[in-house]
């Protein structure tokens, strides 16, 4: 009768340390996410040991806990973002998107080369500094209630183009390891495919949703509208890794597509406690993958300093420089908004380690760069957007605010 | 960055299953949880094979899931429940309790020595027909919103006794397997344990909660009276595992408390989208776990009509005989509701297989019999109240409603 006992205390060790993080955060005037993920950080392998590295590997049940919080987190974004307001920021989030991709991969490689890696391994490295996670980014934006800004727009929109890029990106220098040459023609397909299924799920759903809205009401089941939205959010969640993007990218898109219907409000104050429970996971696990051990050792600490700095900077600049148009003001948010790797470095880093290309410790550095950056992002993010709000002043640029 | 494919669409797939199933059944006029187990019966291994058997296996990401979906739903009918309300049945519910214990372990192991077991044996084979899983037969209450009738109440606190002694049970036939005797003095340690953790926290949790119902909204989330409320749900369901009870005695107790609480209201509201997001994988799970190839066999097939028979009327005579104060429609009411075994069966079957006691038939007879028996109650449960309920006719006892 003990079935279930380890994990029971687990899910509880977890939760709880999320609330007691999150909570001494906010009182610290921080985003509750940090408190998060530092709490991850405290009761995870490298510290007090309450959860144990068998138990957050890819596949285990925290692990898939920790997947569907963050997808349900980007459906309840999407729902807060509708497809026209999307649509206005384009231009500036195709920019932001592509310069947060070059310049990051310009300075990673050019990084890995001269610390002794042959090109086409530093290019592998390089990949890593590339995609842009949203989650992080977007649990501040949604804590601050500020997703409606513009500022948040085309971020969103950015880190759906930047998801698909990192993607090729990752074709290509995977193909390059194992010196086959890049197949044009393949990549094409690749990337018609990604972008393919974007653009007909998020024009087509959207249509769709505007003039089938009333068939969310039709089961019996009372909360029909919600149990057809999830289904909708993880269908499209796995749809989207079968065309190569990240999960929370097909959840971003339900969410988009769930926003054009009236029921929409409804659906959004369902989503909290869903949210309450599950969200915390995905950023305790987060907080408990990273390896503190790393830092034991100065020579791992100074690479682990400077390829932090690298990721930060390139990503500030190549997201500062795509949104100028927005004004200087809210292009530094952008680009801050777009600084936290999150998992999606840890995923190229494994791959990476599981391929031979990386060491150990090239790994780990990797690992803990991409949550550092998850780490630094939200006070930075929150203490930009918050002083405007506070401060009750208009923005500076003229279309900041929609 | 396929991470995490697989799991995602079996999520889609279990989720769809359940929503799909739940609604024909209740366009049936049955409970839609029914619908829910067929509908993981039909997806599951043995049928279209959508979900594989080691996806479902014990402490898998999807059993996981099933568990807290069952661990959230005790809660939630824990908070329809109060302490003061309860004890005004505890006669009732101890006689229930201990009366659908004796008679299916008294049949279970008589039919088991006479299909040739030896005494020890048999007794182990009789621990498999005793526990209730109050999930099922909870479910079914909540759906026909009939928690507050008195049946209602009996069921659930003759769950909770039920529990206690089939946890006791099962440590003498195990220990007698062994050849070891009795440890009397171990047993009643263990009874006292048991008994005490449930006295304790029903009494000074509800008592704590009463006076100090404004804790729960001093943290700054918004939320935290829930998430507060979700700490203690999954805190006591790990420590009854602790005390050898079932995780969902834990939960149950946990909403019991929290419905001390003024805030009992909105917390009733907010668990809706969290039972509509999880429960469903515990149903499915359940169903996707029997096993139909047994039904090929028509050897096996009558072992487990006899079984499921034993199963049936022993628990509907235990309980009936236990509930007759309340008049004998109402006792007809709460045997029919303990009847279903559900995953405690599976538990002990799988104790039994581990332990070399049972064969493989008799481990998949005692599954299917456990699961049988889930699948038997809901409609005839929902008959039976709902013709009450129907015809508006005042209940046969005179204390069948409080």
């Amino acid at each position: 009768m003990q079935h279930g006992a380890e994990i029971l205390l687990s899910l509880f060790a977890i939760f709880v340390a999320a609330q007691v993080g999150a909570e001494i955060a906010q009182r610290l005037k921080l985003p509750g996410v940090v408190g998060e993920i530092v709490a991850g950080c405290a009761i995870g392998p490298s510290a007090l040991g309450l959860v144990r590295p068998e138990q957050i590997a890819a596949g285990t049940p925290l692990d898939v806990l920790a997947e569907i919080g963050v997808v349900l987190l980007l459906f309840a974004v999407g729902l807060e973002t509708r497809l026209d307001d999307l649509k206005k920021v384009g231009r500036s989030a195709l920019l932001v998107g592509v310069l947060g991709v070059v310049v990051p991969f310009a300075l990673g490689a050019l990084w890995a080369h001269g610390n002794g890696f042959e090109w086409t391994r530093s290019l592998f490295v390089a990949a890593a500094f590339v995609a842009t996670s949203a989650g992080i980014t977007a649990r501040v934006l949604q804590e601050l209630g500020v997703l409606t800004r513009i500022e948040a727009r085309v971020i969103l929109g950015a880190a759906v183009i930047d998801d698909i890029l990192a993607m090729l990106l990752l074709g290509v220098v995977t193909s390059l390891q194992g010196g086959e040459g890049i197949n044009v023609k393949g990549l094409l397909f690749v990337l018609a495919q990604a972008v393919g299924f974007v653009v007909v799920i998020g024009w087509v759903g959207s249509r769709v949703m505007r003039r089938r809205a009333h068939w969310l009401d039709r089961p019996i089941n009372p909360l029909s509208p919600l149990t057809i939205a999830l289904a909708i959010c993880l269908g499209l969640a796995y749809l989207s890794t079968e065309f190569g993007l990240a999960a929370i990218i097909g959840a971003f898109l339900a969410g988009m597509i769930a926003s054009e219907v009236p029921q929409r409000e409804e659906l959004e104050h369902q989503m909290q406690p869903l949210l309450a429970l599950l969200t915390p996971f995905f950023f305790v696990v987060t907080g408990a993958k990273i390896d503190l051990s790393v830092f034991a050792s100065a020579d791992a600490l100074w690479m682990l300093a400077i390829a932090t700095l690298i990721a930060i900077v390139s990503k500030l600049v190549g997201g500062f420089l795509g949104a100028l148009s927005l004004g200087a003001r809210s292009a530094l948010i952008v680009g801050v908004g777009m600084v936290p790797r999150g998992e999606v470095g840890v995923v190229i880093a494994s791959l990476g380690l599981a391929a031979g290309v990386f060491s150990n410790q090239t790994y780990a550095v990797i690992v803990a760069m991409s949550l550092l950056t998850s780490i630094v992002t939200p006070p930075v993010l929150s203490l930009l957007l918050a002083r405007d709000r506070d401060a009750g002043t208009p923005p500076p640029g003229p279309a900041a605010r929609l």
